[in-house]
């Protein structure tokens, strides 16, 4: 595939400064681009971007000047993600049920879905249209993949787990797994039945070996346009907002509530039973153990304000020295006592 | 199903106070509860559960007025978990062997298990009685699946692994991966073979998504009755008592020794080669890096007494306040120094 | 099969000290180890050896009397590693592509290679000579799995991915799942396309599941001789460097580059857009958010020099008691400044 410089501006909705008809055949990044590569660039990166081997960048609108040819655009990472779209040629997807696949009784697959060897589709599940399953997924009885959605190889669809439309499941992930709920008796821990189910919402994309548990009764729930990161597990019961993001190795522990458009950076913890408004951040490795009011950033473990937490990590540092301060205070003071 | 509060009184040994012919199709939580579905209620939801939807509620004998019908027992969590089995309809399991199942040279299969679309049985490998192995699920050579057991999805169990009686392994586990041993000789690592196996004893219960490494030599080890939650990395050697807890993210590392009825709260850590004694708490996050004795409660990294930890926790928010006291301490005393 | 302990110094290289026409058919621990068994011992482990019930003891040259029948060997870790072998019966692998195996268009299989049932190999996918595929792992469209590598069950190789020559992957693991890469307007996460691959270079080990995410245009890369234990997340265009050591469920974020020979211990972090030095070393839990130069060892999060945490670590220890101290100092100088 080759595009000049013209194509592409008219593909991003851009103007160029420079030469129009120069070609080329990718994008990628800063570092990686040649002269036939296209890339962006935004702020602290520009000046970077001039003296790299890219024939051309995509730039902010206000910069006006710049060493290359380039295209200014309203938004650069936007416009450069719909040019990985354009160089990238799609995989080859046969739309079609393959003959190894295992349907079982009373399943339900829609129009142009994409059925890879050795799929399972077990009693009375629905695949909707458009849908594509690499090998090795099962799809449990009951359960439900909806539109255009990709399940990964190795994903496992528990019974009655619902994924929407537009979903991306990962390699390894598991949906609908039993929730970790026993009574305890006698120190025997015998086990609750996990009786709920999963429920994806529309455009959700979970990441690679990421547990989410089946709810006792009830769902656990992730809603719409939420991204969950590589090896998260979360609880039975949990339910998380829309927009979120939760980021690798965080864990959120069963019916915890979380609010609208939430970040979870990575390795984060979250204790079980409480709720976190909308709008909330966490830095890396925070655990929040008590409801968060909406708007919050926190961080630290058990979590707090931020700037709190910046305020004890500072002073933590400087404890060994405040030892070695006081003992020299109680020196002079008990110097003090004895003249008295 | 429709069972009326009479025969639900009757299956769990219960006291009805109220109306004992009204109807019942569900049981579920408080907050999901209908006029058809029984809940339960222990302290201190006993007055939320009043005012529920709920046709019914199971609550403590000690409860004697309440403002629903309801069943009075010993313990209403012992109860719910029965009616939750009760009116849940079971899965249709085949028992049987599909035709797609490889098995190898040599492997004996028990009676009534049902094996499900493509699963591996490798050569000398035993799979009990009334064991369910879900689709994609291998069985390495000369491994065993203890009887009434049951294996989901993508689970792989190693060769010369054991798994146990009634166990139940959630999708994606892995038992018997390598440990990870090498011997580094001018920085390069070479691999010491793992040569050991799993054994997980009867009534064990693995999350999804589980790492646990064979042993080098001998066996990793789970005891009987003991729980692992999702995404937990048991390393080689290491060895699990009986009725334990292992909540999810954990990682206990090789050759480390824990004791009976010990429970690791979500994404605790723990080093290698170290006794843990028996029925110890671990806090959420904590990380023991010596030896623990029986019956601790322990919180923090590195681990200490929960006590201590909370006393550290509450300095550690003081600590900026505490620098500022001491520079003012310090005025002072300069200040008398000065007029000595 | 059974070796005499002159056939076994032999083999090892070493010295014999006592009777060298005993024989032995196994093996292992210093606990586990009977009378026919040979086991390895190192300080402080030389005296338990001379005590336990093996017929044997490989131990280090310098040691020259010992209680037992011995082999006095340079590196006794090293010699065990052989003995494993010798005395470990090999599996049976079947060297062939079983009939099972779907093989789609203009695939590339070499020589001697053994492909076990219910593998896929997708469009364009090359398996090098001498490579073992266990039952359900997907190699991707245009994937490569390197000569004689080992792939256990229940791995996938996503599109254009590289596993290098004598790899290990280890079942579960993901390779080349979508980075976590989105671009938020107004709330919407959109994906950006994840067009890179992943390379895992020659003599890799990569535990069980591991998730590796493909780089956003590029590679991830883990170099030559790295080991990666279970439950690690590497984030899209991480690097790695040569013979690193990557403990279990340390996660390390996007487009961090770590130099060669760095160990990180269990259940680190690392913030990503970093570069770590060569030779450095990482306690567990450690979690650098900022460049690291080569041969640090740190500890802590934030990570800094693991001289520096321990002073910290111990001074919180004493916190609660510093409290009570200037507590004590104050009531001491306000007596003094009454007096005055």
């Amino acid at each position: 595939m080759e595009k000049t410089l013209r194509e592409i501006a008219a593909l991003v909705d851009g103007n160029i400064l420079g030469e129009s008809e120069i070609k080329f055949t990718g994008a990628t990044s800063i570092e990686q681009a040649n002269l036939t590569d296209i890339t962006f660039a935004v702020e602290p990166h520009l000046q970077e971007a001039e003296g790299c081997n890219a024939g051309a960048v995509i730039i902010p609108k206000h910069v006006t000047v710049f060493a290359k040819p380039a295209i200014q655009v309203e938004n650069p990472r936007v416009a450069f993600t719909k040019l990985l779209e354009l160089f990238t040629p799609p995989l080859k997807i046969k739309r079609e049920v393959h003959s190894t696949v295992i349907v079982r009784d009373n399943v339900k697959i829609g129009k142009n879905v994409a059925i890879m060897p050795y799929v399972v589709i077990d009693d009375d599940a629905v695949i909707e249209d458009n849908a594509v399953l690499y090998p090795y997924v099962y799809v449990g009885q009951g359960a439900r993949v909806g539109e255009s959605s990709t399940i990964y190889p190795n994903v496992t669809i528990r019974e009655f787990c619902e994924v929407g439309k537009r979903d991306i499941i990962h390699s390894g992930a598991v949906i609908g797994s039993d929730g970790f709920g026993f009574v305890t008796q006698n120190g025997t821990h015998n086990k609750v039945p996990q009786v709920g189910n999963v429920v994806l919402e529309d455009d959700v994309e979970i990441g690679a070996n990421v547990g989410i548990d089946r709810a006792t009764t009830g769902s656990t729930r992730v809603k719409r346009g939420t991204k969950v990161d590589n090896l998260v597990h979360l609880g039975h019961n949990v339910q998380i907002g829309e927009g979120g993001l939760i980021v690798a190795q965080t864990g959120i522990a069963g019916s915890t509530k979380v609010g609208h458009h939430v970040t979870f950076a990575g390795q984060c913890g979250c204790v079980g039973h409480i709720e976190i408004g909308d709008n909330c951040t966490f830095a890396a490795r925070t655990a929040p153990i008590n409801n968060v009011p909406s708007g919050s950033f926190y961080a630290g473990f058990p979590a707090r304000p931020h700037k709190e937490w910046l305020r004890v990590q500072a002073s933590l540092h400087k404890a060994p020295n405040m030892m070695k301060k006081m003992r020299e205070l109680e020196k002079r003071l008990a110097e003090l006592e004895k003249n008295k």
